[in-house]
């Protein structure tokens, strides 16, 4: 007999030792049911992983889990949000329970470390492996970090090095040679990035708007460009490169890379000039890199400028997933 | 140039024209930022359709939109909760424009009539069509109708006709013949269920416990058995057969049907002897029928019982997504 989908769902997904006390009624029944904090606004975002798509089919199954969550979890850090629940719909050819625990430890793993309680799931048979994840989180209204709210003069920042993740795409697919001392660190920012969740609760009152950088950092800033009706110039050559990607590609691809790789999952945004300095001295205790590397603008549009004052020119913004080519 | 997701989600997804007074932000930033409703429950449930597994791939749009929509709407109604908000994920072969307008077309027309609005989406590209809903809702504290509150002595009802949905999928399967009258109506069945949410609030206080039958009247049954430690006798010549059913298939195999079909999305609850006058009073008001059949015993185990006494027997007690063969 076939593992039945209801044995697969009791036996993996209901294994959490995580019990938060908001949780009244969590995986087993109908639905789940919650006791959200009174006077918060509700934070939920949902990121759907395809394989061969998002991730490499054969990838270990452990990076899929922690992946599924942080994606959605950097969602959550973009908006100023604290992580409290996620849902789970996972589509298998098969039902390999080896590949199941593993993916479960690596979910659980980084679910355990933002206290986030897995409530519901759906396991289906499907022709390849999709993954839907759901996080739920919460934030004080008002302080809710928008896409809309950059204004010209603001700051643009960056948290971290963009461009990691790229790279490893870029060696995975032949584009890139990565030394070896580089290649775990390389790795690891590709299959398990860290949401930035402490910084952007930090960025409450401070970030004018801000973005989760997943399809690349111009296309990504453009998003926030777009909803508050400004432009930016972007200083290029302060873009914090890490030593992994100017030791793999001329400074010129590194630059492309860390601006069009996608697969980030670092934080961009926008602060107005008067909290500068508040802001610079709240990050000097963040565990990531945060960067100045441009200005938001009243002219439409995205000024890619290097340090000489002339234009860089960028073939391609970022990642799309249906065009395939970007 | 190829239709990005980003527009796809745009054009398609934020067209809804309703706007909940408890949706601070809807589609279009990393987050959708809700107000739930001060000291109720978070009602969250989640399901995936995927093609060629849980509806034909070539239905027609409209359907597949409305049953996305409405077996989470069933779920939500299992536990009397009132329905808010959704989110969807939605992975698909090819960016089909035409397609899309219509999916959103038969969603959105079953969230309008619920007050149901879509706050957040996620569109992906993958080798066959992967549709994961999200429903939200809500429902006071101790108010919920789980599945393990069912006692002995308590009666078990159904909403409704039962194996209607089964004939529609025997038929397509070359299992059944449907005579020109029924036809209309049993795909129907099988393509727009009808969520029981008016139903499922008025069970608030009356009913012990409840499920939706979504795989099958018996397995589904069973879990609430297993959920209240009980058992139950199901009299199933009490089983509220359509006219549609007794004409299409013969007495056995139509009962077969009702209790293992699957995809009903009837309503299957359990109810205090006490409260049966109350229940049967309020039930005659509703849009479907509600039938007693059988009671909760303390025995565990499920027996299906004719009237004259004798044992019934079933050889497969649902579907299993999994094994293909129940």
């Amino acid at each position: 007999m076939s593992t039945s989908e209801f044995s697969l769902i009791d036996r993996y997904f209901a294994a959490q030792k995580l019990h938060r006390s908001d949780v009244a009624l969590g995986i087993g029944d109908d639905c789940a049911l919650l006791l959200p904090p009174a006077g918060q606004h509700l934070v939920v975002t949902l990121d759907t992983l395809v394989a061969d798509v998002h991730f490499f089919a054969a990838a270990d199954p452990e990076g899929i889990g922690h992946k599924a969550l942080a994606v959605n979890l950097s969602d959550l850090a973009s908006m100023g949000a604290i992580p409290a629940w996620a849902t789970l719909a996972l589509t298998l050819p098969k039902a390999d329970e080896d590949w199941l625990e593993r993916f479960c430890g690596g979910l659980f793993a980084l679910a355990d470390r933002y206290n986030v309680q897995l409530v519901g799931g759906d396991t289906t048979h499907g022709p390849t492996t999709v993954i839907t994840l759901q996080a739920h989180g919460f934030v004080p209204p008002g302080l809710a970090l928008r896409r809309d709210g950059a204004r010209p003069g603001d700051g643009i920042y960056v948290t971290g090095t963009p461009g990691d993740a790229g790279l490893a795409l870029a060696a995975a697919f032949g584009g890139a040679t990565i030394i070896a001392e580089f290649q775990a660190y390389v790795r690891a920012r590709l299959e398990r990035p860290e949401p930035r969740i402490a910084e952007g609760v930090a960025l409450r009152g401070l970030a004018s708007a801000a973005i989760d950088v997943s399809d690349g950092l111009a296309q990504d800033l453009g998003h926030i460009l777009e909803r508050s009706a400004v432009g930016a110039r972007l200083e290029i050559d302060r873009l914090p490169l890490s030593p992994a990607l100017t030791a793999s590609l001329d400074w010129d691809s590194a630059l492309r890379t860390a601006l069009a790789g996608g697969d980030d999952y670092e934080l961009c945004f926008t602060a107005p000039l008067e909290r500068s300095a508040q802001l610079e001295a709240a990050a000097t205790s963040w565990d990531c890199r945060c960067t100045r590397i441009g200005a938001i603008t009243a002219e439409p549009g995205l000024r890619l400028v290097r340090a000489d004052g002339s234009a860089f020119h960028l073939e391609r913004l970022g990642y799309d997933h249906f065009s395939g080519s970007g």
